[in-house]
């Protein structure tokens, strides 16, 4: 039986754990997912992602390493999750641990960088050298390949796009800057801003009144309204459509990319974002830098994370 | 007698022509400059260049590439000087002519990047990884290396940290963008403000007018009646360096460098922009990616650009 040299990439989010494995070629051979269960602690979930791995291997693998995508803040050279709130984790050695069982190489990657590399190396950035990755849901997540190389930081921190002011003289942000581009173009503050808006103005938002019905708007609320003519969620999406095109704008004079992968919740509202997104940056952005900018939905869905951790770890 | 193998860098500026010859180790063994005389049409200026680079060589020079800073629209392949406004050239195949002349790799470089590659390598960033460089003069000049590599993007024209916006209502800039970071932090700006500011309070800029002499505000008038009092003066100062500041954030935010080199004729104002700027990066900076980043003066001079070139194509 021939061998075959494999790469496992394992997402550990904060509701589910996702692992796919790679051959050289960077192919999916095989995928599960389980649980995290994260309210049993960490060694419960660590022998769980050690289960699942074990699934998803079969006789003829020969194991070459292992990544892993995860939030919080990662000493990637120990291995460590030093904290991750999403999971309740404190100075966890995930890398040991896994490495003891495996005996195999393992990194760590902050999840949004695992998931702009995977997006870059085999889903919509494919084939390009400049590469910026952009995720709009309830936060905006983003990770950057530049000349070939994801961009890391002195902390593997780098790619803090949704953090960046694009209003200084604007509202305070979670993060604590001010005027963040994550205020204005996420998912949660298309949200935010049509619940603004249909205070101000309620006889402008009947449809988006009713789609909510008494509950907290959400941008779900607000893409339906505006699909069936409601003027305050067709607002909400505009300025946040302007917004994201500001932030684009500002990104490509820095990184001065071939290609932005705009995935998420927010980016799937479609044309009535992305048109005045465009817009924006066609009559703000420096020609010669914005020409050519190919703006493409990412392709890896839910195991772009994965992948990409599986491919950081094997190159 | 030994054979010294030498590597030269040219910075073509649109007054000046400055060439250095650095030994392996980036120490530079010799220097000379000449007036570029940009008027008398492209040819004579790279025949002013030749002899240029011709003085600095010793016998025992072995000559093993030319680097090229110059500002302007780069085909740094072809070795193509496309346009550039401050020399009137127009596809000038700079690279080929001095390849010729001197039978060496010739590689030409946006001058703001080989300047920040300079003071990174050799200058103020030296040991670093990520190093972030700006130089905020009359426009806001800026370069970043990231992981040991200068960002270059599609078109060698990444790190236009000039040209992010920090105000999306603010005004619309030269380049064409809304609110740009050099519109509030650049000497240019900082003399436009001061301008404004005594036009409504005159009576508070008694100082910065006796300076200025009825000739326009400039951000020197600007420094030096802050230093004396002035009131106005000390307001557009603070109000640079709070936007330089919310400027730095953006960019610490996306790169999480270890470093930040700022000069220029802005930064050299000192303390009275850089505390201001400091504060609003403690305020509103994410900490884990801010604290512990340095701010440090360049090392290199006028010549960081000539020596960022010639180390860029000895790399």
């Amino acid at each position: 039986m021939m061998n075959t040299k494999v790469y496992v990439g394992i997402d550990l989010g904060g509701t589910k754990i996702l692992a796919v494995i790679l051959d050289e070629n960077g192919v999916t051979l095989n995928k599960a997912e389980t649980s995290t269960n994260a309210h049993e602690g960490a060694e419960p979930v660590i022998q769980r992602m050690i289960e699942l791995i074990k699934t998803c291997l079969e006789p003829e693998h020969q194991l070459a390493s292992i990544g892993v995508a995860t939030a919080g803040t990662l000493n990637s050279k120990e291995g460590i999750v030093a904290t991750a709130s999403n999971l309740g984790w404190d100075q966890v050695p995930l890398g040991k641990r896994l490495g003891q069982e495996f005996g195999v190489p393992v990194n760590l990657e902050n999840d949004a960088n695992a998931a702009a590399y995977g997006e870059w190396a085999v889903g919509a950035g494919r084939g390009t050298q400049n590469c910026v990755y952009i995720t709009a849901s309830t936060g905006i997540g983003s990770g950057i390949i530049s000349g070939g190389k994801l961009i890391r930081g002195r902390d593997s921190s780098a790619g803090e796009l949704g953090h960046i002011t694009i209003d200084m003289n604007g509202p305070r942000c979670l993060c604590g800057n001010i005027g963040c581009l994550e205020l204005y173009a996420s998912g949660t503050s298309i949200g935010r801003r049509a619940q603004e808006l249909a205070s101000q103005f309620p006889e402008k938002a009947a449809v988006l009144l009713e789609k909510a019905g008494g509950s907290a708007i959400t941008s779900r609320h607000v893409a339906e309204a505006a699909a069936l003519g409601d003027e305050v969620s067709a607002q909400a999406i505009e300025e946040a459509g302007k917004a994201l095109g500001n932030g684009l704008v500002s990104i490509i004079h820095i990184m001065n990319p071939e290609v932005i992968v705009l995935g998420g919740g927010a980016a799937s509202i479609g044309a009535p974002l992305l048109e005045p997104m465009k817009q924006v940056i066609a009559e703000r952005g420096i020609y010669s830098l914005t020409n050519g900018v190919r703006i493409v939905s990412p392709t890896l869905g839910k195991e772009a994370g994965a992948i990409g951790a599986a491919l950081l770890v094997a190159e």
